[in-house]
């Protein structure tokens, strides 16, 4: 007689997002005296402090009237490629021919590591960095981490990243405006970066979801838009700059500078996007009025209000002995760096993370997420009351843990 | 000095969805003397005359003054998988905490089965059948082909389909109603395959995508119901039977007969869920009502429509010398049985389909697309005037083909 034993595959015991495995799993009870205050999921929605622009929906309701649900092809309407490629045209001239629609950034980015790269070759991704990981560990795509150099702007240190470069390599991550550390990358650095990569012919993959979601006189280029002679894949979508999380449209924009991409190209588009996983028919119908009907002041001032975020919480946790902020230059984060020699009781940012959820009740995320112990990651869109409440309660935790004899 | 050698990786090429390839890559031209008919994909939405019921467009306007855009979490917003276990109770008492939401039922498949089978196991597909194909390729799990039988109401050869069992086996994939045959299995045919799974202990994936579109007296059932013992993992969503084929919203039910699946449950929610590849949050927020306010004799006037087209078709087609076409039980499609001996100039379905296209503008799928050769797939939901046009052309290019001689 057989028996049951259903098993999980290696797929699945392998494909882990580590952030939302810890919320799942997450065993710890927050402190009901105090007002649960979350600063986790990037996600701009949540306080309805930061809701889109109302063109948007406008957009949409519009859009639904238009929408016969017809299927969108392997990788969306061309109407709907047509308008992503108008609104990136800052990155040179890109034709509806370079644009995939996606489910989301995600996808963009799982389609492109899952073009490029075979099982035990591997990328260059950034560390700390976002869970790319989650798109390469079921198929075994490994993952070499160069670093980021919180000294020095999170900048990429080169000489790491270019020491990692195998004959298994098959393509450079890179992220900016950058999750978690808020980096902004200068050209002069865009430039270093291509160059590496020119010199290794290896393709980009950029991710630039948090594209134009830079502060003060910080600028943000498309790595599209700089390179010369090196392909760039760019993966992005409607869900930060936007303010639309769930409204699930990303794409890949295909940079492919001298034809370097031709199998890439007529992979994602004819064969992997033969799975016909894009965006819903109403938000392909509605994708031009979205990107081209919110007005640039209504980017600057989110954009100013967040930088306003950034600062206020920067200036206060600065103040608290044990904590150090790292002033972000754009996206929705900030890195806070936790002294822990200066707190004997808390043995790393994991723990820290923990007890501040039981007696602070203030959810954060710890680095070790992001394969970069030490730190904290927080939400930069959370209303400035609970953002002043939070600098409170990091101050009362840290009052009580600080080793006091120092 | 390097050079530039950007390879497709293995998972690229292996992808495949031989339908849209095919499409992709023809380079027939339609005979322009006559109008385009194109019976190809299984797309209600394409003529005008199966639009979807009223209230879905209501549900959605509705819905986006609500929507926030906030993350859905790893498999939808909890009233969302409410709204499914509610719609889905036929099945037996079916929770939230049961049904996982996808980008579509492509998604849901291509998840069950990444999570039961690894690199070189086998999963069991029917012959002809949708093309599983695009999510097993690629990855390197293998299908076996059990034979359905068009002499049986293209019921499964349960023979063939047994011997094909072995240790590499991890799960019986079926589709009732189903693509492309329009096969609706009944009661007894269902216990005779669950028996089967039962014996080997496997898991069943019900493709049900088509549920509820029968014929007549034909009742679906799901395997969901069905079971005593065997647990089933049933894929469905929204775009066949609301006729809203490119709305993008799928989803998974867990028919876990014995808590046999506890490994599956989790490795699918948290893990693979983790990908976080779900539905636009509009229609999230638009599900309840879109799965409750369209009225049932809504569907039943569109699958007496559907049947009546299905009868119109094969009257007109049984007639013309050298077709024989397959009455459907259910689904959107027929298959069309080619007698290839009588047309001695023309060597396969693939190549009869593609004459029908140069001359007489007619698009179909050969059943070479299923891995079946010999057939045309026929859409049903075409206007009954462009059906009747069809069959003229049929007739025309039969006449014209036919060994006379005989």
């Amino acid at each position: 007689m057989k028996k049951w034993n259903i098993k999980l595959s290696e797929f699945g015991e392998n494909t882990e997002n580590h952030l939302r495995l810890l919320i799942e799993n997450e065993k710890i009870k927050g402190n009901e005296e105090k007002t649960k205050i979350t600063m986790r999921l990037g996600d701009p929605s949540v306080f309805g402090n930061f809701p889109p622009h109302p063109s948007i929906k406008s957009a949409i309701t519009e859009a639904i009237q238009r929408d016969k649900f017809t299927y969108a092809g392997n990788v969306g309407y061309i109407f709907a490629r047509e308008a992503v490629a108008e609104y990136a045209s800052h990155m040179g001239e890109i034709k509806a021919d370079d644009v995939i629609l996606t489910n989301c950034c995600s996808m963009s980015l799982e389609m492109c590591i899952l073009a490029l790269a075979n099982r035990g070759e591997n990328i260059l991704v950034p560390k700390p960095c976002y869970h790319y990981e989650t798109f390469t560990n079921g198929i075994g795509i490994e993952i070499q981490y160069y670093n980021l150099d919180p000294e020095n702007d999170w900048q990429i240190d080169l000489v790491h990243l270019e020491s990692l470069i195998n004959e298994k390599t098959k393509a450079i991550v890179v992220n900016s405006p950058g999750n978690p550390c808020g980096n902004v990358f200068s050209l002069q650095h865009m430039f270093e970066i291509i160059d590496i990569a020119e010199r290794h012919c290896l393709p980009i993959i950029s991710d630039e979801i948090y594209e134009f979601v830079t502060f003060g006189d910080v600028k943000h280029y498309s790595f599209a838009s700089v390179s010369k002679n090196v392909p760039i894949l760019v993966c992005s979508g409607l869900t930060k700059r936007f303010l639309t999380p769930a409204i699930r449209c990303g794409w890949i924009i295909i940079s492919d500078r001298g034809n370097k991409l031709q199998e890439i190209r007529k992979g994602l588009i004819q064969k992997i996007g033969g799975r016909g996983f894009g965006p819903n028919s109403t938000i392909q119908h509605a994708l031009s009025n979205i990107l081209k009907n919110v007005p640039q002041t209504f980017f600057n001032n989110v954009n100013a209000r967040v930088d306003n975020n950034a600062r206020l919480l920067f200036d206060h946790l600065n103040k608290i002995k044990g904590l150090r902020p790292i002033m972000p230059k754009g996206s929705i984060f900030m890195l806070l760096k936790i002294e822990l020699e200066k707190f004997p009781k808390i043995s790393s940012s994991m723990e820290f993370m923990q007890l501040l959820i039981k007696e602070q009740n203030v959810y954060t995320f710890p680095s070790e997420c992001f394969h970069f112990p030490g730190y904290l990651r927080l939400v930069l869109t959370i209303p400035t009351d609970v953002l002043l409440e939070t600098c409170t309660r990091f101050e009362e935790f840290c009052n009580k843990y600080l080793n006091n004899e120092q």
